[in-house]
Formats: structure tokens, C-alpha cells, sequence
């Protein structure tokens, strides 16, 4: 029998556990889990701090009840300390402070990211109670959530127009607050083009939401009541939240200590059957770099998409598998008030950054035909290789209802395949008059690339 | 300069056409087409009819002119009448009678299908006049919309729970009448299996559509004002409409009567480069058999995706281009009030027949994360073959919002590239828990058939 510990309690770590007694029904499974929230869908936090999802209890994706019968011992609130890799032995600190010592055969870390600070003056000296927020774990939703509700707050300053700054401006405008969003970047939604950005900036001003770009904040003060935010180029709001919001890094600290090599961008270094340089030492999810099936190469994509699979091959490796991981695409869909962006595979610049010959072309496209009423504009950017042929990337933009979060799978399933552009009209996809077009708005797209 | 000919101005001559001209913009391209009513989408009739789309024009894929612009030349309102194969002359007849003889040097024969007459007494000397329809052209589209109008009709009966039957159910019920559909098969949709057809008659039933299954209509009946339908087991309604649409045949009598050989069910026979065996002669659409990629072998396909496909490749090939016909999977997707219902791939009984050895699962899934407000159900049913892990085919039923019609494209890619079942867990799929799950529905379900 072999006894697996599992570090982290998140998507990669549950996902582990849960494929090791799948595949190894008498493995015994132990998840140190650092908080007293084991698989919680983080992705889900706007969603409860907009109102919408009024018990945050219903943000897990499994029930503690559920992981212990699918048989997953949890410690939770157990910090891990210390791997000892080659006497096989976990050191953790239990709720009590006390610390005690785990064998394992074979460990898995998923120990996650851990969310930027960026150098603002005051950001390390002000905390919730003063109503400054960074936004990661349940607790940090349950200060914000205080915040909101017991102060109330009116209006927020977010610092970071990235997913969770986008989507956060969606959810606080929805609780009826008024929301800045600045950026140090020239656009909002730096992970799509910026012709698509300026989309969003349009949709976000549509709701009244303000966006300053191209400013970086550099000092937040908290003078009585309020905070007072101030940056480059004369900027100056006032507010009684603040969100820091600017990207996540790797969480390496327990693995590195122990010896484990750094990969790309920081982040532990992994072959895609999860493995560290360290024996019986598996990694998986945001705490490690992710092999880009389109690149071939090793970079940091850290998604809880792609943490529960690596997970899920970690885990299945980690009781004697031999899984690979398919590598990830970059796919990523964000709601944004009515709005749907979402990509897949390469940008422009990423491919070009890699030796590719890319050229990007700009596509609209009806989402049905555009008899049946309805119909409503879907906003590609193809990328594909000037050499090859070769589909690189896809990037839409649409509302909702046009239903880009799924047209963009189309897209990965084809770059999953190394597909041409060309092959891309091959596809017998499907269509109605009502709900798309003979040639669907993918096909289309690549038409007018080639 | 070639010069070509093209029988037929529906999607698969045109698609030819503009395939021809855009590959080689010398070629002198003229197109017979039947009727006055080139590249009109003939999927779009249930939703003129509707009352959804007023304005018949908007049908039109392109206009007359846009296809001229193009480089095509129409010959409207004539009808082929004689391929001279070992001469490559075709003999027309032109709008008033007289025969006309043109040469080719190839020719491309897109005459489509004919709706069935099922043998039922009265149809035959029955018409529009009375309110008995058929539903295939431009033509018999103002002719129901005369019944629709001028009468008005009240009572309707559909005869064939087809595809069209259903759309033509939601489209009358739309404008108020009441529809009663009879179908000879014990289902509703025999093109999905009767789990999901009994949601689809659910639906019907929900909206005040009646439904006869199991039940063939034997006479139709005019008498003064009314029409009187009657069938097996004692079935008798009146109406003031009676639709018969029970299916089509390929229309092949011009190419077999040039020595066209029949391929698969009726069908013209064709190669995966659109030929037939007549010397320079290809042929597209609904009148030719359809290489099924999952079946490797052919098949009758008749729908507009495919036609679409099958004349750019006979296009191109007919101006000397070298492009094989990737194929079809038989996706399609059909809107039913507010249901979408997907397939894509071979159903049980089709992998059944072909010699596999499938097994059916059927799974119902969320459309997103259940925390956020609005999941619906969608309804998965994965056939895999049990040898080799292969997926063969999906089918899919949910409400439109749920993106059935999307989703059927990323398992259509998948069965393009000839997926197992497990693999499908590698994909890259998007997700945000307002729009999907990190285990997207597909996922969840070819995990659940694993």
C-alpha cells in the first residue's frame, strides 16, 4: 500500500487525491490542506462578493463530507514546513502550533500561487480593516465581504485590470458600488489584443465603470474614513475599498527549500508526468510551469482548468501511473457584465517571441444568420503561421448569448491537433439558421485569414 | 480558360461556383438554376414562415447580384434536361420552352433532393389550393404562406417529425396555430435516440403542440372548407393545413439517365474528390452519397454543412484543383422552441451496424458551476466503442442557453481527429463558472462513460 501526502487543498491537490484512490482504491491519500476550505472554486469568489452566490458555501466544489468518502484524509489548517525528500518525510505545523512528522512513498505539491504586491506606498502598513484587500483564499473573501457589508463601502478603487480586476469591476458595479479600475498597462484585459480590449474598456464605461490606463498607483493612504489613492500622472481617487489585484507568482517556497529545480518563469520546474527532480516528489498546478502544447515548451499559465488535469496526472502517477500531461492551450474565457472574451493557444507577440511567422488578421462575424433576428457580432483575431500554415491562436470577443466561451473550444480542439488553418473548413461543425451559419463563425474567420 | 457548368443554385452548386472562380478567376462559370431563386437558404423557410423573418429576400445567402459580382453567370428558370457526356454538352430548357445546348469542359451536377410522397391516399390530387403542402423550394414557400395568409389556416397537421416537422411545429405554433404532429415511427426526431426525443415531446406538449407517434397517415381528405386527415388505429383530425414533410431522396435522374453510376442509398456515387464515373462531370449536395468520416465508408447525408463543403471541393477539382472531401460526422443541430438538440458521430444502432461494439451512457450535467444563478441541465449521451476506447458519436439536448449548439462542435473536432474517449479529458477547454465548469460538460460526461 502506498501512503500519499498531498500538500494543498486546492483544484490540483483535490484532483490528485481524487485520481489516486480512483486508479488506487487502497492508496492512502492525505491532503495538508493550510486553510480550513478544501476545494473551493476561487474562481467563484466575484461571484459571492457581487451577491450572487449569497452562501459561500456553495463555492465548494465537493463537500468535506464528499472528499473523506471518496477517502481523502484531510488535515486541515495543517501548515506544511518542511520536505525531507530523502528520508520520505513531511514536516507540518497543526493548528496548534505543534509540529509533527508525515511519511509518504510519494508526495504531491500543489502548494498554488500566491498573489502579487506590488511597491505601493502604504499597501504593507494598511490591511482589511482599514478596507485594502488582496483577494485569493476564503479568508481574504470573508474580510471583503466584511468590508463591503459592515463599513458599507461605496466606492472602490481596483488596482489591476487583469481577470479577476475585470471581473471584481463587473461584480462590484453589480452590488451597487462605484468602481475605478486602473492599470499600469496601455489596456485593460492585457491577456487578449488590445482591439479587443478597447471593446471591453467601452463595455465597462457602458456600465459606469472607470477605467484609468497606462497609470501606475503609488501610494495608498488612509486618512480617517477614507483611503486615498494616488499614482503617476496626477492620479488621485478617493474610496473606501481598495483591491489589489495584479497577478499571482508560483508558491515555491516549501519545494525549493527542499532542493526542487525552478522552470519557466519562476515557477518548479516539472516533465509532463508532473515530476520535480526530487524522488517521489510530484508538482501540479499553479505552483509549477505548464507545458504549451503550441509552443512545445515550458511556461507559466497558472488555470484552474489546467491545474485540475495536471493534478489529475500527478495523482494518477504519483500511485504508479504513467499519464502524460497533453500539455495546456492557454485556453480562457472571461465574463464581463454581458461580454464573453475569450482565447486560445498563441497572440501575436507570443508567437512571434518563439521564432513563428505570424500574421493576425481581424475578423466580425455574425453569430447566426443574420436573417434570424437576433443576430449579433462576434469579434475574432486569428493567428496563424505564414510558414506552416499552421493555426496558432484564436481570440473572440462577444456578448454572452453569442456563445464565444464555447465557439473558442472549437478553436482548441483544432490546436490540440496541430491543425492548418485551412483544415479548419474541413470541420463538419453544426448549424441552424437560429444558432450559427453553413460555414460557422470559426470557419469563417480562418477564411478570411487565408 | 475552362468553361464550367454547374447544375444547381443552391448551396452546393453555388458554394462550386464561387470555389471555381476563386481558385481560378479565369474560368467562365454558368449556373442552371431552376427557379428564380438562387442561394436562398432553404433552412431559413421554417422562420419566414414563422413570421420571424418578413421579408422572403432575407433568405437569400447572397444576392443575385453579389453572385454576378462574383463572376457566376445565372441561367434562371431553366432547367437541365440531358448531360451528353462523351460531347460534355448539357441541353437546357430555357424560361420559354425552347431547348438551348451548351458545352462544357466540366460540369458539376448540384440538383439536390425531392421531398418524399408518401403513399397516402388524396396527396396526389391534392395541392396548395386546398392547403396540402409540401416544403422544399422558394415556390412552395409562398405557397404555404398563401394557405397562411389568405385563408388564414387555424388548424394545422403535420405529417413527419422530422427535422422540418419540428421546426415547422415551433413555427406554426409561433403564429398561433394549433399543430397537431403525426409521425408513422415511434418517436419524435428519429435522428436522436428516444431518451431525448421524449424531452423534445415534452416540450411540444409544454408549448400546446399535440403529438401522434406510432401512428401512419393513410388519407387526406378536402371536403368543402376542411381538410380531414386519417390514419392507422382509428387517427383522424381536421385542419385547414396539412404539411407533409417525411423526408427527401436525392434528385439523380439527370446525371443516372447520362450513365451516372448509384452509390450509397439512392445516391450519386462519388469519389472523396466529388467525381462521379462520367468523364469531367462532378457532383455535390444532397444528390451524392457522403463519405462518413467515422464509418470510412459512404453514406446519404442530405444537409446544407456538407453541401457546402462537398461543392468547394467539387469546385475547385472542377478547375483542377486536387481537394479531397474531408468528410462528414452527420453533425447537425435543430431548434425546438426553447431547446437546442445536437449530434454529431454515429448514433447506437449505427455503430451497431456497422460492425463496432458500442456502448451508450447517458449523462446529464450541469451547463455551468450549479453555485451560479441559471444552470440548466444538458443532456449528454456518449457512444464509444468498448474495443478500442474510440469515441464514435454524442448527442446532445439542453436549452439554447446552455450552448448545446457549440458544444457539439468540440466533440465534432474531436471525432474529426478520431479521439478515444479518454483522451477527451485532455482538451484545453475554456472555463469561467458563470459560462462552464473546469471539467467542461463534454469532459464530465466521456468521464462518466470511462
Amino acid at each position: 500500500m502506498t501512503r500519499l501526502l498531498i500538500v494543498g487543498g486546492s483544484d490540483a491537490g483535490i484532483s490528485a487525491g481524487l485520481r489516486a484512490r480512483e486508479v488506487a482504491p487502497d492508496v492512502e491519500a492525505t491532503l495538508v490542506v493550510a486553510d480550513a476550505y478544501p476545494n473551493y472554486s476561487i474562481c467563484g469568489i466575484p461571484y459571492h462578493l457581487s451577491g450572487e452566490v449569497p452562501d459561500w458555501r456553495s463555492l465548494a466544489h465537493r463537500s468535506q463530507a464528499d472528499l473523506e468518502a471518496a477517502g481523502l484524509e484531510l488535515l486541515l489548517c495543517h501548515t506544511a514546513r518542511q520536505i525531507d525528500p530523502a528520508a520520505r518525510k513531511l514536516t507540518v505545523i497543526d493548528p496548534n502550533g505543534a509540529e509533527m512528522t508525515l511519511a509518504y512513498d510519494t508526495l504531491v505539491v500543489a502548494t498554488g500561487a500566491t498573489p502579487l504586491r506590488p511597491p505601493i506606498a502604504g499597501l504593507d502598513s494598511l490591511s482589511a480593516a482599514e478596507g485594502v484587500h488582496l483577494l485569493h483564499t476564503m479568508d481574504d473573501t470573508f474580510a471583503m465581504a466584511d468590508t463591503l457589508t459592515r463599513r458599507p463601502a461605496e466606492r472602490a478603487v481596483i488596482v489591476g485590470a487583469g481577470y479577476i480586476g475585470m471581473e471584481m469591476a463587473d461584480a462590484l458595479s453589480l452590488r451597487g458600488l462605484a468602481v475605478t479600475v486602473v492599470e499600469a498597462l496601455p489596456q485593460v484585459l492585457p491577456t487578449v489584443d488590445p482591439e479587443l480590449a478597447a471593446l471591453v474598456e467601452a463595455a465597462l464605461a457602458g456600465h459606469g465603470v472607470e477605467v484609468v490606463t497606462d497609470t501606475t498607483v503609488t501610494e495608498i493612504r488612509h486618512t480617517g474614513r477614507e483611503l486615498h489613492v494616488s499614482g503617476a500622472g496626477g492620479f488621485a481617487r478617493s474610496a473606501d475599498l481598495v483591491l489589489v489585484v495584479v497577478g499571482v507568482r508560483p508558491d515555491t517556497t516549501l519545494a525549493t527549500a527542499a532542493g526542487a529545480t525552478i522552470g519557466a518563469r519562476g515557477a518548479l520546474a516539472v516533465d509532463r508526468r508532473m515530476r520535480t527532480n526530487l524522488p517521489g516528489v510530484y508538482a501540479a498546478g499553479d505552483c509549477v510551469h505548464t507545458y504549451h502544447r503550441v509552443l512545445d515548451a515550458d511556461t507559466y499559465l497558472p488555470l484552474g482548468t489546467t491545474a485540475h488535469k495536471q493534478g489529475r496526472v500527478a495523482g494518477e502517477n504519483a500511485v504508479g501511473g504513467e499519464r502524460t500531461f497533453a500539455g495546456s492551450l492557454g485556453t480562457q474565457v472571461v465574463k464581463i457584465f454581458d461580454l464573453a472574451i475569450a482565447r486560445t493557444g498563441l497572440r501575436h507577440h507570443e508567437a512571434a517571441a518563439a521564432g513563428l511567422a505570424p500574421r493576425t488578421v481581424p475578423v466580425t462575424v455574425d453569430d447566426h444568420k443574420a436573417y434570424y433576428p437576433g443576430a449579433q457580432s462576434v469579434h475574432v483575431r486569428i493567428t496563424g503561421d505564414t510558414e506552416t500554415g499552421r493555426l496558432l491562436g484564436v481570440q473572440m470577443l462577444g456578448a454572452i448569448a453569442t456563445g464565444v466561451a464555447k465557439r473558442i473550444d472549437t478553436a482548441a480542439v483544432a490546436l490540440y491537433h496541430h491543425m492548418s488553418v485551412e483544415e479548419i473548413s474541413d470541420l463538419d461543425l453544426s448549424y441552424t439558421p437560429p444558432l450559427g451559419s453553413p460555414w460557422d463563425v470559426l470557419q469563417a474567420a480562418v477564411q478570411a485569414w487565408a
